[in-house]
């Protein structure tokens, strides 16, 4: 069952981590292993770094641009950080979903509950760090943060693991490849779902009339 | 996440398919590569063959003292074949549920619906033959049955093909290795649902309150 394109509703995966908890490079692994899933594609309005490029990385649009998306109520999702506006469009989501396109979306809770409530569909998968300790470690290893930084991520991850109850599955990043394991089984599991292989009894049925 | 005892209910699997879909052999497999899932062990009236363990392959029961289990209520389904009978008691389900035991239950449409009804719990997975052309060869190359008895049971199938539509997952079994990989990643991935890793957010808590 790879893919039917022609047969069933893509599946929208979406993911949310504290920060430290290693979402990016699992999603990053789970895309590079699985060819019949695709990273959603986000629209941003902060400048296109080098190496970038536009329609893979981001949809980089000019702020008037991501305005009127919003008073059209043409996201899914989005965000301010640091000044800059992100999101992920309800079109993004609903082609893929059309065209039997599996897409992984990863996004912070705020995020995933906007999905949840504007968008209606997907399933939701929550990424644990193993411990406290551990992911005030993690975030102390990156050597990137200062320690205001630290101590501001460390609170903003309780805030996110208090959200993590409304998730469809729960996965510990305890050892890497068990854990990406897991996420690859749930995205397996999902495709057999029932409401995603209905077309097979049909498929069968028709089979069976030759 | 092994099957941690003290911390998870265990999970019931219950697997259907229609004779000739290779559900014995993909349940086979499933129990020998995944050590954390046991195979549940039914009641049975018929006498043991010459290899059989009682408690292994079956409770092996005097029909007097089965009936008496059905008048008291103590199965979760029952069935009379072929002048035996045969069923799972609802204590093997509770008692394994209770400590945290995944099992897996071979049955057929009837028996499940049966569980479905009286246990209320249970993730249940149907396994489709790729089409009926396939369905019919494979129950001729087994070289056991009769025509008669053939055409009875592509018959059934069609009957219980129609019963896949109210499980949880449907796997086609097309090609073995495959089949088996989408029931171990259906184990995997209903072990990461959020009922069933709620323990993980209160060791996550009591971690971080060290």
């Amino acid at each position: 069952m790879s893919n039917n394109k022609d047969l069933r509703e893509g599946i929208l995966f979406v993911v949310s981590a504290p920060s430290g908890a290693g979402k990016s490079s699992l999603c990053r692994e789970l895309i590079d292993s699985l060819p019949d899933l695709r990273q959603s594609v986000s629209f941003a309005t902060r400048n296109m770094r080098q190496g970038e490029q536009c329609g893979v990385d981001y949809h980089f649009v000019e702020p008037e641009i991501f305005q009127e998306m919003i008073e059209h109520q043409q996201f899914a999702e989005w965000a301010e950080v640091h000044g800059n506006l992100y999101g992920t469009s309800l079109k993004t989501l609903s082609e893929s979903a059309d065209t039997g396109i599996d897409l992984l979306l990863d996004v912070d809770c705020q995020g995933a509950a906007q999905i949840k409530k504007n968008y209606q569909q997907g399933v939701f998968i929550f990424i644990l760090p193993p411990d406290y300790a551990e992911l005030e470690k993690r975030l102390r290893d990156r050597g990137t943060d200062s320690e205001e930084v630290i101590l501001r991520r460390m609170k903003n991850a309780e805030q996110e693991i208090s959200q993590a109850l409304w998730y469809d599955y729960m996965v510990v990043n305890d050892d890497f490849q068990t854990a990406r394991e897991r996420l690859a089984a749930i995205v397996t599991a999902e495709r057999c779902r029932s409401r995603h292989t209905m077309y097979l009894l049909e498929e069968f049925t028709a089979k069976g009339d030759k």
